[in-house]
């Protein structure tokens, strides 16, 4: 390779990178930033560089400080295996497995945390620059950033595996940012797998970011981007997807699996998209309209809410109960079309006990237009495994001999108005004051 | 390279790539597996490692077998073009053409086979380990895998070209597998593109996998996976998409050539999600829901039904007549919202004779909702031609001067109840028992 | 690299890639041909090759002429950053900027052009091949095309870097092409990013195209292709995406930002689907439907429309008034269904003088089908600011304290007949003649 722009972690002369790669790439961004000096040299001058990390376990003691533009980190494989499996399977049962660990192109992250340490100090990558332009063009893809172990949390939770607490972070931006690429990446076991301030045009696409405290947190505000074509699940504590005052977001394509406390958390976002994504949940609350969410859209979505069949989490929950709704709307002028809501739970699980269950739920904000949803309530008997993965896959097939379970597939709150809830649910299952909002029954067979 | 778990096929000194780039795969992952032996080394100890295939053509004549995780296999280049158009051309203007063959990093699959030779054996890379964990990550990217001929098959047709029969398969999963990616690649005349048994969190995306036998088939059973943003192509006798026992699947962004026998195939897949694809078929049947399929999903679909445009095809079918219907469906709960149907086809080609066409037809099972889908139906004369392209563009376009054509937009067997039809066609269009099912009737103009 | 068919840039002997690029590239293409000289030789024989562009700045003086099949161009960063902020900027603040340009792997665009020249001379690369068969799977990925300034244009625009004129154009293939692939690149300051007549089976997926005046144009005719998750933006004058005469194109998960004439423009246009896309525009016309389109699906978008907020193109806009329709349809059997439509204007800037602003419109053609649209109207008080970003995201976020908007939801005009209105806005809303097509109010709060 002539060109000096392109790195390998593996043969830089600085460091060790098996032993820390963060000191690896850190030497490396400034070996670009002296050789990169000048802005303007005949038309260019900071063009930046790719670093290369090829498959292998790279362990990360030293946080990777990123404040130039153009910057591609990138490897040869996303590694992700399920550490969640690994960590409940019994002990004596290790020497007998394959692989224990992640791989791939693999960052160990393995930073040495204070308890009362910021939350941004345990992050793999930190990316950060003050003034102008906003850092452009920072591009992640292909490898793994695996956290390596949960902790105790103070919680009851028995084995600290679970607890999805380990102060550790995959990517922080904390700076305003435009155009990043975080594609082709696995994340496993970090408490936050990315998270990013104020993001502008932002790709978050092809990822596996899965057995994270929480996934995806775009805080702060943002505009115009896209988090397109993931596997996503976050722990029953986080946000698989979560965006904070944030305009003209494409969320498309996504399968979300449990077990998120969330699916989706809006938090004072407008004029954004949810539109075809397979969305999976063990609780109530899978997408959520929080902080006044304005003229989003959310359509041809598949909602699927059941119960935790994995004996490891039996018990657990993410807090709410059945009259919570699977999809939670507070604010104005929103459109729900064309989504399929599926809820197969046990009678004798509800919450509050004897409770209806509801499905969609408006509580605050005026104008919103459901229409043309088609909700599937089932009574259903969910098995038990101590399999995480066949026991998703009967629970996901069990279709037969289910009985239909009585919900509200619409509840307008009193303080919510002026809605219009077309052709999703009966006279019975739609609840709400019919004199101040619209509605149109679905018809129903034989009526 | 400093790393040694990156590896390039035309370095690699055991084998010879171009003769038998099997035998240099396989012996790289010997390679792979005698340096990785230990599972838990200071966190790590497997991370697998990357084999580079660089653009050429490399015979493969030996199988590779995979057993090891984090196994990313990547060329640079996904080499499509059509053999069949190639094929069909006459021979004495081969002379003539810029190229024959595929190409990119392009594997010749000339496994020797035998008659009686079971499915697998013809697979160019069989991926299959038992044991715990589930053999995880293992990646396919950006290179092309060619089948080179199909053979007579003892039908009579009389070009052996295009019986869509070799008893190659690109890549054969057979054991359960996790977090599996297949992203850039090209695959071409291949009785199966892509079998994979027992799929979880699997990534299919943005590949070209078009004139194989069948496509992309999920075999066994599988969740939480996608296949998304591909070009796909079967032939006549074969699946473009096929999902057996799936829960969670989400299909989107797919552009669904003809001539597959059909587009989509669900045979027990539930909780699935088709949608915003564009399929394009030449016969009935374009997408099926067999055995059961409950509480899927299909929205913002474009399906296109035509003729055959092109000579050497002409008089080739599915077997399915007009009353088969586009859209097929055995199973409850189902939802299918907010599509686009055209059908253009030839009075004189309807089978049986004088039928009225079928566009949605549920043959079993209750509960199904189908609402707000446009049909539009017209009367073509389809033109024939010795081009492939400027046939299909030719009928593509030909929208003027047709006339309408009478079809049933929703046919509800008797055996199926409790269905919801709304707004997918007038009074006439619907046959079904509307004492039985529900029932609102698109308002038609001028009524 | 042992391998003959893999170029790097930086190491070809022929040429200096940082002087003129262009002129290394096509001399590697002549050693691919000079190499790959046989069609036929052991089933192989012009399987092309990759040529790699590490990050860095390369000026192109020569133009790129591809004819082989199998090219792939690649680098390692798409680079893109808003030039057009940093020439928005006062000049005496460039010195305090981190950055100037672009970066990555980069293309200056720096060809020298006459003021006549036609069109295709201004193409960093010109893809042209006659013959059989058409020119396949070539593909550009993860790179940066610029270039480097707008240009004064006669018109009354006094910063010549907001023209969006320059003569150049980064991908222009002129000559039938099949299964190309277009993912990762960034395209910036180009009067047109990518250029393609006849395309067969294109995939432009995943790239950043933003501030050129075009973005992409497929011409000609064409069919069976998609672009999906792309990041697109023109220029005032331009489209963002174009497609004439076009059969099966998928349009999807785009996130498509102003400021472009219109969002996405068919021409002839049929059987195509745009899907899922966030669509962002300062002017009406941001989807139109020219030429006689047919049977296209537009569903689960969302549209929104509202003014500029950026002071350097105050006063600019496309030339239509708001009784043009965000949507604009010409043509037959088009499917409308399930999209939001959002309109945030000040009621003293719509055009002409007290007009009430159209959404929908049919201007002519039979058939269409529009269901189930949200159409949400609000006065808003427009805010301006000299940056860039906080403007934009200041008006996304707004949505508090605004007052409905009268608006015409659907207009279908005279020459419209037999179109079926459903569930898309109130009796007041929607104008037509009543008698000649169907229709259905969405129901009213409290009617």
């Amino acid at each position: 390779m002539a060109s000096k722009n392109y790195y390998d972690v593996t043969e830089w002369p600085v460091g060790n990178p098996y032993e820390d790669i963060g000191e690896v790439i850190n030497s490396i961004i400034a070996d670009i930033k002296s050789r990169q000096t000048d802005t303007d040299v005949n038309k260019g001058g900071k063009p930046g560089a790719v670093i290369y990390i090829p498959p292998g376990d790279y362990h990360l003691g030293s946080q990777v400080v990123i404040d130039i533009s153009y910057l591609k980190i990138m490897g040869s494989g996303h590694g992700f295996t399920s550490s969640s499996i690994r960590f409940n399977t019994s002990e004596n049962e290790w020497a007998d497995l394959h692989e224990l660990w992640p791989g791939g192109s693999r960052i160990l992250v393995d930073i040495p945390l204070e308890v009362n340490d910021e939350e941004y100090k345990g992050a793999a990558f930190y990316v950060e620059r003050s003034g102008n332009p906003r850092i452009s063009s920072v591009e992640f893809s292909d490898f793994c950033i695996d956290g390596l172990h949960f902790i105790e949390d103070g919680s009851r939770e028995t084995n600290p595996e679970n607890t999805y607490t380990n102060g550790k972070t995959g990517i922080y931006v904390a700076s305003a940012c435009d155009s990043f690429r975080i594609t082709g990446m696995g994340f496993v076991y970090l408490e936050h797998g990315i998270t990013i301030y104020h993001a502008d045009a932002l790709t978050i696409h092809d990822n596996f970011i899965a057995e994270c405290g929480n996934c995806i947190e775009l805080r702060g505000w943002g505009q115009a981007s896209k988090i397109t074509d993931n596997l996503i699940g976050a722990g029953f504590k986080g946000y698989s997807i979560y965006a904070q005052n944030f305009g003209g977001l494409l969320i498309t394509a996504n399968n979300v699996f449990p077990r998120g406390a969330s699916s989706i958390y809006f938090d004072g976002a407008t004029r954004s998209s949810i539109t075809n994504n397979r969305l999976h949940s063990f609780y109530p609350g899978m997408v959520v309209f929080r902080g006044n969410c304005s003229e989003n859209l959310v359509s041809s979505n598949h909602f699927l809410r059941d119960h935790e069949p994995w004996t490891p989490f039996l018990g657990i929950d993410n807090g709410l109960d059945d009259l919570y709704g699977l999809l939670y709307i507070s604010g104005n002028n929103n459109s729900v079309i064309a989504n399929h809501f599926s809820e197969g739970i046990n009678t004798q699980n509800i919450k509050p006990v004897g409770a209806t269950p509801v499905i969609i739920r408006i509580v605050s904000g005026n104008g919103n237009y459901i229409s043309n949803n088609h909700v599937v309530a089932t009574e259903v008997h969910a098995k038990i495994s101590d399999s995480c993965f066949s026991a998703q896959v009967d629970a996901l097939l069990t279709t037969e001999a289910s009985e239909p379970l009585t919900v509200t597939t619409v509840l307008v709150e009193k303080e919510s108005l002026q809605n219009t809830i077309l052709d999703s649910g009966s006279d019975a299952q739609v609840v709400m004051d019919k004199t101040l909002n619209a509605f149109r029954a679905t018809p129903t067979p034989g009526a």
